[in-house]
């Protein structure tokens, strides 16, 4: 039996990033950058007013007061989206809006709220302004020919607010992987139908489902198949234009499972079939006709955890997300743990940060059959291999499997009104 | 002028949550549950084998060792999905799978390790199990009757592995709001056609589309509005068919700035339009025919950090999500900052949680039109309005706005391969 490490690498290496597509950026949220993206233009392209006022030459208002304002004569308006065609000249002033180029001859702009205006002509104004007051330059943001992401870079909404900045209704993306998902066992039944004695509903599909889409890829669902070859082998096939197929069920020592072998009459190579962890030792990877296929365990718990730790990495790199693994922190263990040697556990556990420290404590149940235990938690410990006790008290290591819940994040205090949340 | 609190209050209060949906579990993900989940089954739904093995009498077996190990006749064979018809008796087994019924009569499975099989009739036991060894109890991990889940709860992949596991193909959700979002000004054109001078880009509508989507919701753009109000009315009245309107830009003192006055034609109650903060002190709230609208500045960075503040919480209320805003800690500042009082000031920074401690720095332009502070920032520091000086070292409040980027994680040492990172 190999590592959980010597596995992850065992599939890494065998996983390409996938080719690229042109998106809108519309549609191109959360999705990994294949170009490098050079502004073509400045941003702003041109030197414009940061207020609403009037665009002045400092020096004529340099001795300007509340008691002696300077009077300017007001020459031409400059609203929003249009230049002005004329030049300001000494005692001169133009009225400017936010966002509007600034005038030949203006230096600086003057807020509206320094100024009283008593005519259509003439402006007071009441105090100085130092030379580019209130004036945005061409290029201060982005410069022409600067690179403003790198490929490999993950759009967020800000980046996304510079690509409509910088002129860009189209990048190119990498692909989003198409991934295959089926269920396997005679004792599955369709979610709907109604389950006789000894079956169950089809849970890990949908399991599987979510779980690729919350790591960015595009589920496929295939059905269930039933223990027999001929069932196997025609969904196996039909999962073959996707980018990657999970099954679970069907890995363990029993008679019934046939999946190894069904998979080898496909020509699928093998690279391991058991990894050194709990839940989840059966599991198996290959390469089928290309296709990287993963042949998850049954019971939910250990579909889903090894999902966490094999699939998502392999989705994030056939994405070309940099940081391929969930966060793990150092906590501190609330209570002792115990198990046998060999395998090294995930337990699932809550983990929470509070007044500068992570604590974390193991969920109730534990059986890789209770699905409550993965609904519970928010985190795994890392309970290794070679230990056979951890203390409480003592730190340890915790992978954490979602962002928000577990942020060192408390509802924030006195900032809106808790009683009207819902 | 209103306080940040004050403007989400007068926000909250008059945003009710969204009405329900059903929908199928394979697209409830990150829903929100409007409706009590009881589970009509027990999962698992009968007694069943933990492991691969023999369904056994565990007193048959006590005295078994593998130096005089216990002989078993098998009776019978039960596969996952079928129950086996027969009762075993003393000195009798059935062999049986994962997830297989426990037969009648048996109170135990020995996992087929523990065993030798000799012939298709007998099996040779190696050592003793107790009563109800790898057996998993009826309802062990749900109950008939028990609540799984209650209205409010936001479904994971393990909640849709649960509602799959119950057998529930339907839940009723909190219905997505539609969110209708139009840009103001003569300034601006649109991605792909070419600004002449004194032109920008519309960035804000693809910067409100991508956020509006990461809060849950759903854009609908409705394009420029040019500085009329023919323009301004037409498209407005477009954006009531959906649940929040948004608009960017028309809201500050400037001559031009006709949006208030064409949404009071309208018939919009307004129920604030300048909050004590920067960025983005002109931001408008009203209700226009039952509809929320929110005026929100032109400027990049206040149209984004305005929507963090006063739409994404709305969001969130509509959508019935339990935790309104984004986390907030507290963080060491590593460098001093400076502002003139009166004002709030959220500031673009970037927080790192290393060695059990946040610290925080500002990034570097903050200029509101900065759009590259917008995409290097991962939080806004609180810089209260009272204060004009937040020293080095000095604890401040930071609101966190990515989950992961700035989660107190570090790339896992020696989990997995680095070097194959993309």
């Amino acid at each position: 039996m190999i590592s959980v490490e010597e596995a992850q690498e065992a599939i890494l290496s065998r996983i390409p990033t996938m080719g690229r597509e042109r998106l809108h950026i519309g549609d191109a949220l959360g999705r990994v950058l294949a170009e490098d993206v050079i502004s073509l233009r400045p941003i702003p392209p041109w030197a414009n007013s940061a207020m609403d006022g009037y665009a002045i030459r400092s020096r004529d208002i340099a001795h300007s007061s509340e008691e002696s304002p300077c009077t300017l004569r007001i020459i031409d308006e400059a609203p929003a989206g249009f230049e002005s065609a004329k030049t300001i000249g000494p005692g001169e002033a133009i009225r400017i809006m936010t966002g509007a180029p600034i005038p030949k001859g203006a230096d600086a702009v003057v807020m509206v709220e320094l100024t009283v205006r008593d005519n259509d002509d003439e402006v007071r104004v009441l105090k100085p302004v130092p030379e580019g007051e209130a004036v945005r330059r061409s290029g201060e943001d982005v410069g022409v020919g600067e690179k403003v992401f790198s490929l490999g870079n993950r759009l967020g909404s800000a980046s996304i607010a510079m690509l409509a900045g910088v002129g860009r209704p189209y990048v190119y993306v990498v692909q989003g992987p198409r991934v295959a998902i089926l269920s396997t066992g005679d004792e599955l039944v369709e979610l709907g139908e109604e389950p006789g004695v000894g079956q169950i509903f089809n849970s890990n599909s949908y399991a599987l489902a979510a779980q690729v889409r919350e790591a960015g890829g595009d589920p496929l669902l295939l059905g269930i198949a039933r223990d027999n070859t001929e069932d196997l082998e025609s969904l196996l096939k039909d999962g073959l234009v996707a980018d990657m197929v999970l099954t679970s069920g069907g890995v363990s020592v029993g008679d019934f499972d046939l999946l190894k072998s069904t998979l080898g009459d496909l020509g699928n190579e093998m690279h391991f079939w058991k990894v050194r962890m709990k839940p989840g030792k059966p599991m198996a990877f290959g390469t089928l006709q290309g296709c990287p296929v993963f042949g998850l365990p049954g019971n939910p718990v250990s579909t889903m955890v090894s999902f966490e730790l094999f699939v998502r990495p392999a989705l994030m790199k056939m994405q070309g997300v940099a940081g391929l693994y969930r966060p793990q922190i150092a906590a501190r263990l609330l209570h002792p743990l115990h198990k046998s040697p060999e395998r090294r556990h995930y337990v699932r556990a809550v983990a929470s940060f509070k007044d500068g420290e992570w604590t974390v404590n193991a969920v109730e149940s534990q059986g890789s059959n209770i699905i409550h235990s993965m609904v519970r938690a928010n985190s795994l410990i890392v309970f290794p291999e070679f230990k056979t006790d951890l203390e409480a008290e003592s730190q340890v290591q915790v992978l954490i499997l979602e962002g928000e819940s577990a942020l060192g994040a408390q509802p924030l205090p006195g900032e809106g009104p808790g009683s009207l949340v819902a």
